[in-house]
C-alpha cells in the first residue's frame, strides 16, 4: 500500500538511460533558474527602504542612487559568472570552481555557504510569497506559517517527481510574473507622465533626516548592503548549467544575460515607482504580525486600488516566490550529491532515486527551511542577513577561483577575462566586507556599534546577524572533515591495494536445537550438506524436558553430535556464549550459527511466541568472526 | 547500563535449582494469602450501609442480619474450599478442579472469571487503600489515581523481585491491621459497655424507610449480594497451595480456618460499631471526589478524634489493603501460567524469569489494573459490582467441580464431603443469582428494573453492572479458543509423529557483490568453503563503475563465476527476485543468499552508509526457501 501511496505522489520509475533526456532549453531554463534572481525584486526594494527609513522618511531619497550602484553590482557579477558559465560547461558552482583552482579548503567553505545559501532561499522565498497574499487577504495571516510549509512541501512532492515535470509548471509563472510587473512599471511610469508626480506628504519633525557625517555614511551603507539580497539567486545558473540542453555553457551564459536584464529593470523600476509615490515599507510583512508589503503598495496605488489588475500582481508574485524556492530545490541536492561524492557528506546524497533525482538532497532541504521557517515565524526582514554573508561569500570565493584559473592557464584572451572576474571578485568582497560589518550583529543587540539612538519599532523585528552564518560556516567545516575522516579511513581498511586474502578460516557450524520437530529436522540436514565441523547445541531451560528431546535425537539427527550445555539461571545467551568462547580459541575461527525458527502465517501470532530468536540474533550481532544463519520454517496456518 | 539498572530494582538472578526453597510456612502464608480476604472488611460494611441507605437511614438497622447471612456464607465457603485445599495439595484452584472434574469448557470459564478477579482486586484493593489515606488527609485527595498506580508500580517491582523477600514485607502490617481492628472494636465495645450506645440521631422524614413489601426485599437482597464482596479472596489460598510448606494440603487448610475466624469477627464487629455508634456512609469514597471512608469515622469515634490511634488504624488499613493487591500478585501469573501450558494464553506467561517468578504475568497484572483503576478514576464502590459476579461464578464453579469429584472417587466418607461442597455450590450460585439480579445494571441506568424512585446522589458514583463481567468472560472465552487452535495447529505442523524427513533439498549459494574490497573477499572464501554450487552476483546501480568491477573479479574472484545483472531503474530487490525465480525453479529448492556488509566502528557512522543491506534482508524474510546469511567486516576505525 505504501508504494502505491508513493507511486501516486511520486510516479514511476525513471530508467537509468532517459537521464539524458531529462535537459531544459533557454526558454524552460529561463523561469526555472531565474526565478530566484528575479523574484528577489520583490523584497530587495522593501529591504533598502527599511533600512534607510532609520534615518527619517526623507533618506528615503537616497534608495535610487542605492539601487542604481546594486544593478552596477549585478552587471559586474553576471559579467563575471558569465565567463564561468562558458569555462565550466559541465557545471561551475563555486564549490568547484573553488576546488580546481584554489583547493579543497576553499571550495568546502564555498559549498558550506551555499547549502546554507539554498536553505535560507528557500524559506525567504516562501515566507515572501506568502507575505504576498497575506497582504492581499489579511484574513490569512494568523496561518502564514503553516501555509509556508505546505508550499514547501507541495515544492518537495514536485522535485521528487522530477525536474521535467517541474519545469513545465514553472515557465508560466514566472513569465507571468515578468509581465505583471513589467506592465505595473509601464502603467506606473504613465501615469506619472500622463497626471504628473504625487504631491510629497508634508515634512514632519520625525521626517528628517536625524543622523549625519560619518553615522549617515554607514546608514548608505547599511542599506545598500540590505538591498544587495537582490543578487541572491544570481549564481544558481553557475551551479546548473549540466541541466541545459548541450551547449550547455553558451546556452547559459545567453540566460544568463537574459535574466540580468529582465532582473535590473524590474528592480529598478519597482524602485523608481516606490520613491516617485512615496511609499513607506511597514515594518516585518511576512511575519505574523505581518503588515503589508511595498510591492503590494506599489500595486494598489498604480492601479488605483484592489481590482483585478492588483490581484494580478500579487498573484504572480506569491507564485513566482514560491517558485524560486524551487531553483534551491535543483541546486541543493546536486551539491549535496558532489559534496558527498567527495566524500565531505553522507554517501546517500550521492543516491539517484526512482525518479532520476537526488531524492535525498530533496526532503533533506524540505526538512531543514520549514525548520527555519517556523524558528523564524515566517520572518522576511529577520531572514535575510542570516544568509547574504554567506552568498557573497561563495560569490568572491567562485571569482577569486576564476582569476588563479587565467592565470594558470593563459588561453588567449586570458588578461580580459582575469580583469572582468578580477573586478568581480573585488566587488564582491567588498559587499562583503560592508555586509559583514553593518549587518554583523542584529541592530538591536547594538554590541558592536553603539549606535548614538535606539530604533524605533524595528528592534524586535530583527533576530540574527551575519554571525550566525560565520558560525554555521565553521559548524559545517567540522562537520565535513569528520565524515571525510570516517570514508577515508574505510576507504583505506577495504582497499584492495597491497592486500593478499589471508587463508581460508577454519569454520565451524553450530544448530541450537531448543527443540526437535519438523522445523529443526530441515535445519540440521542444511548444517549437514554444509560440510564443515557441524555440532547441535541444545541448552537447557527445563531440565525436565531433556530425556524426551535425547529420545528424539537419536531419530532425527543426521548424524550430527548433540551437546546439551546447563543453563542455572535460564540464561540463552550466558551459556551460548560461553561455549563460542571455548571453541574460538584460535584467532580468525569463523563459527556459523544456524538458528532454525518458525514463521507464524498471521502477524497476531507472533505474540504468542517467544522472541527469543530475536534477543539471540541481536546479541550474536557484536561478536566478531560469528556468521549467523537464519533457517524459517514457514507455517501453513 | 540497562541490565544494571534492572540488576537493582529486580536483584541478581535466581538459580532453577533453588526453587523449591521458595516455600511459605503458615504464619508467613496467612499475612500473603489473607490480606485479600482480610482486608475485604474495610470496605464490607461500607458497601451494605451504602445499599440499605438507598432506602432511608432507618433501614441501616437491617446490616446486622445481613452481615450475619454474610457471616454464614463464609464459614459455608470456608469449610468447602478447606477439603477442596486438602484434596488438591498441588494447588487447586477453580480452573484446575473444574478441568479435572467438569472438562475444559467449564475449566476455562473459571478461569477467565478468575483472571479478571485478580485484576480488579488489585484496583479495588488499591483504591481502597488510597481512600483510606485520603480520608486522614483531604490534601491528598486529588492525586488519588496517581498515588494507586504509583502503589501498583511498587507492587509490581517487589514482586518481580520474587515471593520469599516481598512475603517478610507483608507480615508485619497485615497483622498490624489485625490488631489495630481487633483494638479498636474492643475498645469500641468497651465503650458501649462502660458508657452507654449513644443517642440516635432524632428520625426525620427522610430518614423514613421509603420502600416496602416486595422492593424491601430487593433492597435488603441488594444490600446482601454488596456485603458479599467480603468473600472477596477467600480462594486466593487454593490457588497457592504449591506456595506453602510441605505438607502443603494440611497447612493450607489450617490457614484458610484462621483466616475465616478472623474475616469473621473483624467483619461483624465493624457492622456492630457502625450500628452502635450511628455511622452513615459517604457517598463514593475512594473516587476523587472522595468523603470518608466508614472505618475512618468509626475509628474517630471510637478513640475520640483524631490521635494516634486513629492514624494507626488508617494506616493500618492502607497497608493491608495495598498489599492485599499482593495476592493478585502472586495468584494471577500462576494462573496465567497454568492458562499458557494448557494452549490458552501466549506462552511466554508460562517463562520464569530471573528471580524464579513469572515475570510476564506480573508485568501484564500491573498494566491492566493501572488501567482499570485510572478509567474508574479509583471509585472503589464503582468498581465492586465489576467482579462480584466473576467472583462466585468461580466460587460455584469450583464448588460443582468438588461435588462431580467425590461422586466420582467415592473415597471414604465422601458423603459427608459431597454434601459439605454441594451446600457450598447451592449457597454460591444463589449468591450469584442474587448479584446478577440486582446489581446486573448499574442502578443509574435504570434499565432493567424501574425503580420506583431516583437514587439521590448516588447514581452518578456507580459506572458499571455485572454485565460488564460477562461480556469480559465471553471475549476471552473467544481469546482463549484462538490462542489454543493456533497452537495446536502450530503443533500438529511440527510434530515428529508419522514424519520421514525427506531428501536433503538442492543448495546454491548466491553472494552478492556490490563491489569488490577486503570485506567481500572473506565472504567470497566463505562462500567457496561450504562446497555448494556457488555463484556471485553485482546488481549494476550505476553501469560505469562495472568494468572496473570486472578487473578486480579476475583477481579475487576465488573462482567463482560472476553474473552481472542490470537494474534500469536502479532497484536492488527486483532483478535479485527476478534471478531467485529463474534459479528457484524446482520445489524445495534452497538458495543461500551471503550479504557482505561492514560493521563501522562508531554508531553514528551508520548514518554515513546505504541501508540497502537491511531492506535487502527485509525483502527477503517473506521469501520462502531463501536462507540469509550475514558476512559481517567489522571496521576499526
Amino acid at each position: 500500500m505504501l508504494v502505491s501511496i508513493r507511486r501516486v505522489l511520486i510516479g514511476r520509475p525513471i530508467a537509468t538511460a532517459r537521464a539524458v533526456q531529462e535537459r531544459l532549453d533557454k526558454w524552460m531554463a529561463l523561469p526555472i533558474f531565474a526565478s530566484d534572481a528575479v523574484s528577489s525584486t520583490a523584497y530587495a526594494t522593501e529591504e533598502i527602504l527599511i533600512a534607510l527609513l532609520l534615518a527619517g522618511t526623507a533618506a528615503l531619497s537616497a534608495s535610487l542612487p542605492i539601487a542604481l550602484g546594486i544593478v552596477f553590482l549585478l552587471v559586474v557579477v553576471t559579467f563575471s559568472y558569465q565567463q564561468t558559465v562558458l569555462a565550466y560547461p559541465s557545471g561551475g558552482g563555486a564549490y568547484l570552481v573553488a576546488k580546481e583552482n584554489l583547493g579543497i579548503r576553499w571550495a568546502t567553505i564555498a559549498g558550506a555557504a551555499l547549502l546554507i545559501g539554498y536553505v535560507v532561499t528557500v524559506s525567504v522565498s516562501v515566507a515572501a510569497g506568502v507575505a504576498a497574499i497575506t497582504s492581499a487577504f489579511a484574513a490569512l495571516r494568523p496561518y502564514a506559517v503553516s501555509l509556508g510549509v505546505l508550499f514547501i512541501l507541495l515544492l518537495m512532492l514536485a522535485n521528487l517527481r522530477g525536474l521535467r515535470e517541474a519545469g513545465f509548471a514553472f515557465a508560466l509563472p514566472s513569465y507571468s510574473f515578468m509581465l505583471a510587473m513589467f506592465l505595473t512599471i509601464g502603467w506606473g511610469l504613465a501615469r506619472l507622465v500622463i497626471g504628473g508626480a504625487p504631491p510629497a506628504p508634508a515634512p514632519t519633525a520625525a521626517s528628517e533626516v536625524s543622523v549625519t557625517g560619518l553615522v549617515w555614511v554607514f546608514f548608505l551603507l547599511r542599506a545598500y548592503a540590505s538591498g544587495c539580497t537582490a543578487l541572491t539567486g544570481v549564481e544558481a545558473i553557475s551551479n546548473g548549467v549540466q541541466a541545459f540542453k548541450p551547449p550547455e555553457g553558451p546556452n547559459a551564459a545567453i540566460t544568463m544575460r537574459w535574466m540580468g536584464a529582465i532582473m535590473a529593470a524590474i528592480f529598478l523600476g519597482v524602485t523608481y515607482l516606490a520613491h516617485a509615490y512615496h511609499i513607506l515599507p511597514d515594518a516585518g510583512a511576512g511575519g505574523h504580525g505581518a503588515g503589508e508589503t511595498v510591492i503590494s503598495k506599489i500595486a494598489e496605488t498604480v492601479w488605483g486600488g484592489r481590482g483585478v489588475p492588483y490581484y494580478f500582481v500579487q498573484g504572480t508574485t506569491m507564485l513566482i516566490l514560491i517558485l524560486a524556492a524551487n531553483t534551491s530545490f535543483a541546486g541543493f541536492p546536486r551539491l549535496a550529491a558532489i559534496l558527498a561524492q567527495d566524500r565531505f557528506l553522507p554517501r546517500q546524497f550521492w543516491n539517484v532515486g526512482d525518479r532520476l533525482v537526488y531524492s535525498n538532497g530533496i526532503v533533506a532541504l524540505a526538512v531543514l527551511s520549514s525548520l527555519l521557517l517556523v524558528v523564524f515565524q515566517g520572518n522576511v526582514h529577520g531572514m535575510l542577513p542570516f544568509y547574504a554573508v554567506g552568498v557573497f561569500l561563495s560569490f568572491t570565493i567562485s571569482q577569486a577561483g576564476m582569476v588563479r584559473r587565467w592565470h594558470r592557464l593563459r588561453t588567449p584572451g586570458w588578461r580580459r577575462s582575469a580583469t572582468i572576474n578580477g573586478v568581480g571578485m573585488t566587488t564582491t568582497f567588498v559587499v562583503m566586507a560592508i555586509l559583514a560589518v553593518t549587518r554583523f550583529m542584529p541592530p538591536d543587540s547594538n554590541v558592536l556599534f553603539h549606535l548614538p539612538f535606539t530604533l524605533p519599532g524595528l528592534g524586535d523585528t530583527v533576530r540574527s546577524g551575519a554571525w550566525l552564518v560565520v558560525l554555521a560556516i565553521a559548524g559545517l567545516q567540522l562537520l565535513f572533515a569528520r565524515i571525510n575522516r570516517h570514508y577515508v579511513a574505510v576507504a583505506s581498511q577495504l582497499t584492495l591495494i597491497g592486500y593478499q586474502p589471508p587463508p581460508a578460516p577454519k569454520n565451524t557450524v553450530i544448530v541450537l536445537v531448543p527443540s526437535v520437530n519438523r522445523g529443526t529436522v530441515p535445519a540440521l540436514q542444511y548444517a549437514k550438506s554444509l560440510g564443515q565441523d557441524t555440532r547441535a547445541l541444545h541448552i537447557e531451560m527445563d531440565p525436565e524436558t531433556t530425556p524426551r528431546l535425547l529420545r528424539e535425537w537419536e531419530a532425527f539427527s543426521q548424524g550430527i553430535p548433540l551437546l546439551v550445555l546447563e543453563s542455572p539461571y535460564r540464561s540463552l545467551i550466558d551459556p551460548l556464549f560461553r561455549y563460542l568462547d571455548e571453541v574460538q580459541t584460535e584467532r580468525e575461527h569463523i563459527v556459523t550459527v544456524i538458528l532454525p525458527e518458525f514463521v507464524p502465517s498471521r502477524w497476531w501470532h507472533v505474540l504468542l511466541h517467544n522472541q527469543s530468536g530475536w534477543l539471540l540474533k541481536l546479541a550474536l550481532l557484536g561478536r566478531k568472526d560469528v556468521i549467523v544463519t537464519n533457517m524459517r520454517y514457514h507455517l501453513k496456518e
